[in-house]
């Protein structure tokens, strides 16, 4: 089993960013790599119909013969984690969430903690129960930011669009602290989507350089090394591969896959398949 | 026949400006609306799966009886409509193109019109085609500007981002006219996409007064008439009524539609069906 893939799943390109962090961490492993294009986006879906795809998902990986999966989609992690487990109990499965909520909790000092991320994950409420159960005394703020996932999308990561769309979600949160009220504001801001790392620095500029940004992309990079070691799973020689599966349109995928994954996509690379 | 309701699909709840400007012109008709929420949005989505979603979609609102189809979906009208109307050979299919196209064509003066579109109607041809069909000689340009449906779906319409993003795509299309040269810049401007006319203020402010804009949903719903005469199909006394029908998530099919429709519209009058 040492030898087979890891398999990643995302709702679409977001996850590359997730992929990216993996594939460092980790570069002897194998990764198949789905994205769910013809679905997307899942950050506005329902719980029920995030969970259904997202085990289809995990379904069509687990014929790849990987030997983990990671849930590299925060929405499908906030609503389909159990329902996943429970499909594939031979393999562990990974979420972004966790992962991210852990880094959350290790860099506030106040305790009071943002999460951004889209509606469905928002609702969801799994980043604010996993920091609570961390650290029971935190207060977690969580916000859609929906149109960020577009901007992404669109490669409109700085600029003034971006940066008015961030003030626009963000200046609310972080500008009404009074002096002598250090609490009123968040220190840590959660970037519960995978698409929210590419906009870092609009969000950075708003947000100031006192607040600490946590991405999940590298604290899950970590937490599949750690389940790999534990499991005796680690590949331990060679360098690693990655093939691209998506659900829709192969020139769409590597034209916006390639800015997340910071490295060109061959639409050749990218093959359909039907869930 | 003539009792039938008139169903009316789209892929979300950008068609319920069309529906609209339906139940303005035909208020003695009935109804059915079939918002495919589960899958939107098809503006990003390749024509292939665009086609089959849109076909499944014009077989389930055929089960609802219906004596006409308006697909009140830009993208699904681009690519799907050949295809649906050999499914549904039986009953009138009437798209939102060729009503757009005819009514940029009388509008023009110069015979240059532009039209924003989301990337998979531009892609797919049909407008430049049905312009050109219509009037050989006109200089059509087509645009992608898939940020306007995002920024419709968070009800954005008029501020600074609004009105930054509509500058951000429409300034090199409308603003390079030099002295001497009237023909240089569009006259028309179609707005392609049933989510567009929500931001008609952003666009007027950004193009200025003397562009024409044109929305395809009221010389869609004047196509409907026309062709329900035509058929002997108009309802002729009583009042209509509306249905509504969602694929996923009846909570945010009414809270955002209610915008789209301006009356509010209760999430337990939204029936919930799989394609």
């Amino acid at each position: 089993m040492r030898e087979a893939p890891i398999g990643v799943f995302d709702s679409g390109v977001g996850g590359l960013t997730v992929l990216k962090a993996l594939a460092a961490e980790l570069p002897r492993e194998h990764f198949v790599y789905l994205g769910d294009t013809a679905r997307l986006p899942y950050g506005t879906k329902s719980p029920e119909t995030v969970a259904r795809y997202a085990v289809q998902a995990a379904e069509a990986l687990s014929e790849y013969g990987v030997k983990c999966l990671v849930i590299a989609c925060n929405t499908a992690s906030s609503v389909g984690l159990p329902a996943i487990r429970a499909r594939v109990s031979a393999m562990p499965v990974v979420g972004v969430i966790e992962p991210g909520a852990e880094a959350a909790c290790a860099a506030s000092k106040s305790g009071h903690i943002a999460v951004i991320a889209t509606e469905g994950t928002v609702r969801g409420g799994a980043y604010q129960e996993a920091i609570l159960r961390l650290r029971g005394r935190a207060r977690v703020i969580a916000l859609p930011t929906q149109l960020f996932v577009a901007l992404a999308e669109e490669g409109l990561y700085e600029g003034p669009i971006a940066e008015s769309v961030a003030r626009h979600y963000l200046d609310p949160l972080f500008h009404h602290s009074k002096v002598g009220d250090p609490h009123a504001s968040p220190d840590t801001l959660v970037l519960g989507c995978t698409h929210f790392p590419m906009l870092t620095g609009a969000i950075r500029a708003t947000v100031g350089p006192a607040i600490t940004i946590v991405d999940s992309a590298a604290t899950t990079a970590k937490a599949v090394r750690d389940t790999l070691d534990r499991e005796s799973l680690t590949r331990r020689e060679g360098e690693g591969t990655t093939r691209f599966l998506a659900t829709d349109s192969a020139e769409r995928f590597a034209r916006i896959g390639s800015r997340f994954l910071e490295r060109p996509i061959d639409p050749e690379e990218v093959e359909l398949v039907d869930l």
